[in-house]
């Protein structure tokens, strides 16, 4: 699992900074999902190692322009990638309202291969290899925060050294594979314990974007390997974050902090922070480590691995 | 009068060019006008030297995702730098209905000062300075044309030579600006004509995009000192641009040709024409010039003065 940003700037795109968009790469499936859409997350795609034709979920936050004004685009362009394949959008009740209205002025309705989900709080995908959940933050419009569980992997079983030590195949391999003791025909005590390889625990990430400080958050960051948390301002501008429903660095740390997260992103960053103004990012990432070390700031084509702790 | 390309790909943006946009500098107003939002082009706004506080108006030629995807962020951007001003856009019947949708779905409604109008053939908006009129294109949606036309400039009457020469202000000066010829007191015979500078042909500018060769391209560009029209193929590849009522290269430079305009610039190129294809948008370039030799190939960010001829 690697997650690579495609945009990590709040509200309007800058020259270094476009809006909202993050993809999560499955490299074992040869596939990869996306966290919202900002206006131009396409044309970042353009200019990263992605392939469109390798993208099969997409999951929307929330319903406001700067994470969904390039979802149109994207699909449009997507259809001639997918080669037929089904694209699977997940989001909060409207989003399928907005695509139509979209597709219906455009003439395109009905041309894409696109199966739109409305998510509710809980599981909102699972499948042999990852359970997909959601709750709701508090933003200024209904919106999701998600969490991406991989499955722990049972561990593996060694067969080729069960077959070395002259276990018989049959019966007696399942009991193996439970870790139970067996008891070969030539008198042979052996532990299927020593035949299992430990378990791997599933990685864990998170993300929650658009809020302002909230329980939901900790749970979906509860225990995750990376938790990626909007910090559009610093504390210093803590009234400007709480009369627009965004977090600041302080809050996300917080977050981080109480929700035990391996590690914290800091994305979603104002455009105020520019040269000019006495706050930079770094000041938001300093913010941060002040109360959670482990934290980074995210800026675009930053990429991480999700790696188990 | 400059214009600035922001967008010269056809239906999907690559690494180096962007979906359809324009912009139509008025430097002696101190604003700007832009045809076709794809998807981006406030992204590319950024890049170049334009600013959106000085965007007025937005002429739209027809409702497909490769010109519009953009113009919903783009006005919610806007809006902060309009400071309240209003932004007029102009475009085909259901262009409002589409701006609707993104603003109902996305929260923002009632908060973008943008009056939309909808076109009819003929003239769309007119001032003291310029006329810009519109005409039905051959494409598979309704699109829309456009002209600029700057006013013709009646020749400045020089104030200060007729005072020098001791002409009393009053109406002998109405006269001489009318071009007549007076007798002073002193008997001295003035020819108005020596007074009045040359009146100044209005400068025309052509815009058509998506359409296949039309006798309405050749209207809009009639003595234009400035053609832009659509070259999405090649002759080559003449059967996918009758199948998809778009322009050849060829169909563009003819157009220029019957409508005895001054200079025509090829754009909407397709993004087949990349590098492994025989076929580049030089040869487009040189098929046209074949025909229009006074032809450019648009790339983004090329600019270039609308001059008189």
């Amino acid at each position: 699992m690697q997650i690579t940003f495609l945009g990590t700037s709040a509200g309007v795109p800058t020259r270094a900074r476009n809006v909202a968009g993050l993809a999560l790469r499955l490299p074992q499936r040869g596939e990869w999902w996306l966290f919202d859409c900002g206006e131009g997350t396409q044309h970042r795609i353009i200019r990263s190692q992605l392939s469109l034709g390798q993208l099969t979920r997409i999951f929307i936050t929330h319903l406001h322009g700067d994470h969904i004004f390039g979802l149109p685009g994207l699909l449009a362009t997507g259809k001639l990638a997918a080669g037929g394949r089904r694209t699977h959008v997940y989001g909060p009740a409207g989003l399928e309202d907005y695509l139509r209205a979209c597709w219906q002025h455009t003439e395109a309705q009905g041309s894409f291969p696109v199966e739109v989900h409305t998510v509710e709080p809980g599981e909102v995908f699972a499948d042999e290899g990852f359970i997909v959940s959601c709750l709701p933050l508090v933003h200024r419009v209904p919106t999701f925060g998600y969490r991406v569980a991989e499955r722990d992997h049972t561990g593996k079983f060694q067969v080729e050294e069960a077959a070395r030590l002259g276990v018989p195949s049959g019966p007696l391999y399942g009991k193996l594979k439970r870790g139970e003791t067996i008891i070969l025909p030539d008198g042979r005590r052996i532990d299927g314990r020593q035949l299992v390889e430990p378990m791997q625990r599933g990685r864990k990430f998170a993300y929650c974007s658009d809020t302002t400080y909230c329980d939901a958050s900790v749970e979906l960051a509860r225990d995750a390997d990376v938790l990626v948390h909007e910090a559009t301002f610093a504390q210093q501008d803590e009234e400007l974050a709480c009369r627009s429903k965004h977090s600041t660095a302080t809050m996300a740390a917080q977050v981080a902090l109480e929700a035990h997260a391996q590690s914290l992103i800091l994305t979603h960053i104002s455009p105020r922070y520019v040269p000019g103004n006495p706050i930079t990012p770094n000041d938001l990432l300093q913010e941060a480590r002040a109360i959670f070390p482990r934290t980074e700031i995210a800026y675009d084509f930053f990429s991480i691995e999700v790696a188990r702790c």
